[in-house]
């Protein structure tokens, strides 16, 4: 029931909206995969059911399941919260999820890119990713939305849009050699102004420190609306985060957008460093072909990676002294929002966070 | 996003709609198992596959399908036809599916029934059965519709309403030890009225010869309209179905109906006997626990075993002499509808047919 389409969203006059835009729902995955998440996943499989919950205050919120953990799933979460099937090697819905497009006449269409694991054979972070690379259609099959196959590996996490004709990406991610590797920096380029249906697209160098995802975008900014952006930063000039940071804003104050606006960015100071415990460490598998989690690591906290959902705005947080500050901020930031906080630890554990597990169906 | 309610249709005044009725759609589900299904399930497929799209024909189909064989499925079917994840043990969606209840104004909701592979551990036909007994309330996850959960054993095969108060079922399969034993013939009556809202249960005394069911009465007769039922029949009064159809004849057309009507019963001749090849034979798994297939078996072929959709008719094929007369005396019957015949002998091998291995939605 999903057509694939041969055409493009740009050919069709269909674009990527905006995530502070009216949004349908939600989709979000189940996390499950032992050599992930620690101890059988049941942690994570908490804080998930969290954010479920937290969102669907405001929208209506889906969560696809393996069958073997359907029972699991349906029992830990609220019943208003929809749990279908979906098979998947892990939860990250936001990267190996459809990204849907509109034509503002109330023409609902997806996007389906291809999905490696954040880097395939050269430096992807499990094997193998079949079932994350069908997730997309199988989301559209449910939905009964028709789809364009795109020829290009990326993921949602990798791009923000302001929905009037701008991108945003990182060079770190989108030019790393485990993605697109025959293609050029022009060449992407042109597949996002067709594929997502924007003018301009803007290339922040580097994403967060020490990002496995090779620097996705969505953890070290995002649009708060169109022109305004939120970044992570550092005072800290000693902290390896403080060179990525200052490097963003840098670029971000000095691009016009699409529209030929100068950005307005907010710093939105990061957490101290979190670092995985031998505790948390000692709960995960090991797995050949898994990228392992090692006690002392430093994880890539951002309060940036939150979502945008109708009327709210559900934050991490992570039990340290910034996360009162940034919640206050991205409250007055966001005054028509109501801005939630939800303890993201165990997500963070996993390899992201809030933005990187839920994928908006606009409305 | 399915609440589960704590009452009944009948308190709620929820109905079960005639299959004649208008649907929203068709669920099925994908065969595969190879102690089931010869070759794999390739043949099976192929057939399940021609059912699908003679019925995409009429109205929207919905195709069930195990992880494993999703892509397969994809590809096997038309696009028009939706594809979503449902884990099951086996492909009978209208024995393990939702029966879908009304109210007149729009309302819907879904009966889930226990299942227990037509005897559980008594006579049933396979072990677990588990996935099944699951699909019902996944079917309504997945259409966001509320569900009953009823107190009883039950497939849906083992129904047919007409709409306006009447059931017709079997006490073969009914009242057979491997479903309810703890309830009398007056509290599965109760059961039935309260969750089908009907107010006259008929009691046909069994069904086909040789039917693994236990005797469904989808297989034996049908409703065409409210006081019109199609029965199976033979001439031969030396064939062992003969006895069972006019013991049904005598039955029902000496019962009123729940609006006291007497019912009108038209005859459909069954298939001459169809036995299972040793080739056929040869091509299944043997497995403990499942019913074999065993070479020169005979099998429940009937016509009645066929399913009405929107303006439509899809009626079994077996490469039989009587397949034209039943074909042109159904339409006839059905001036209404425009009937069509899908070859079924591979369907048939399985243990059922057309009727069984779909589950109407209604509008």
């Amino acid at each position: 029931m999903s057509q694939t389409l041969q055409s493009t969203p740009r050919a069709d006059s269909f674009f990527m909206p905006a995530e502070f835009e009216p949004h349908a729902g939600t989709w979000m995955l189940w996390p499950q995969r032992p050599d992930n998440w620690r101890l059988g996943g049941k942690p994570a499989q908490k804080a998930f059911a969290a954010v479920a919950s937290a969102i669907a205050q405001f929208e209506p919120v889906t969560m696809g399941v393996k069958t073997d953990q359907y029972s699991n799933a349906r029992q830990m979460l609220p019943s208003h919260i929809r749990v279908v099937e979906i098979a998947n090697n892990d939860s990250w819905l936001r990267d190996c999820g459809p990204t849907f497009v509109v034509d503002g006449k109330g023409g609902l269409r997806g996007v389906d890119w291809s999905f490696n694991a954040w880097g395939g054979l050269f430096n992807g972070l499990y094997f193998p990713w079949d079932l994350d690379d069908a997730v997309a259609q199988k989301v559209l099959e449910i939905e009964r939305v028709d789809r364009y196959k795109a020829p290009l590996v990326l993921e949602g996490g990798s791009i923000h849009v302001d929905g009037e004709g701008t991108c945003i990406t990182t060079a770190e991610c989108l030019l790393s050699p485990g993605r697109n590797p025959d293609l050029s920096k022009d060449g992407i380029e042109a597949h996002l102004k067709n594929y997502l249906n924007v003018e301009k697209v803007l290339w922040v160098p580097r994403g967060v420190f020490h990002d496995e995802t090779t620097g996705h975008v969505d953890n070290i900014l995002c649009y708060l609306r169109p022109g305004v952006v939120a970044l992570t930063w550092t005072d800290d000039k000693s902290d390896p985060q403080y060179e990525r940071s200052a490097e963003a804003y840098d670029y971000l104050t000095s691009q016009p957008d699409a529209k030929g606006r100068k950005l307005e960015v907010h710093k939105i100071h990061q957490p101290n460093p979190i670092l995985i415990t031998d505790e948390e460490a000692e709960g995960v598998d090991a797995a050949d072909g898994t990228l392992p989690r090692e006690a002392g690591d430093r994880m890539a906290a951002s309060y940036i990676n939150f979502y945008l959902c109708n009327g709210g705005a559900v934050i991490p947080s992570f039990d340290d002294p910034h996360d009162a500050p940034a919640l206050e901020t991205l409250q007055k930031l966001l005054p028509d929002r109501r801005v939630v906080s939800v303890p993201a630890r165990e997500i963070l554990l996993g390899g992201g966070n809030i933005h990187c597990i839920t994928q908006q169906q606009p409305k």
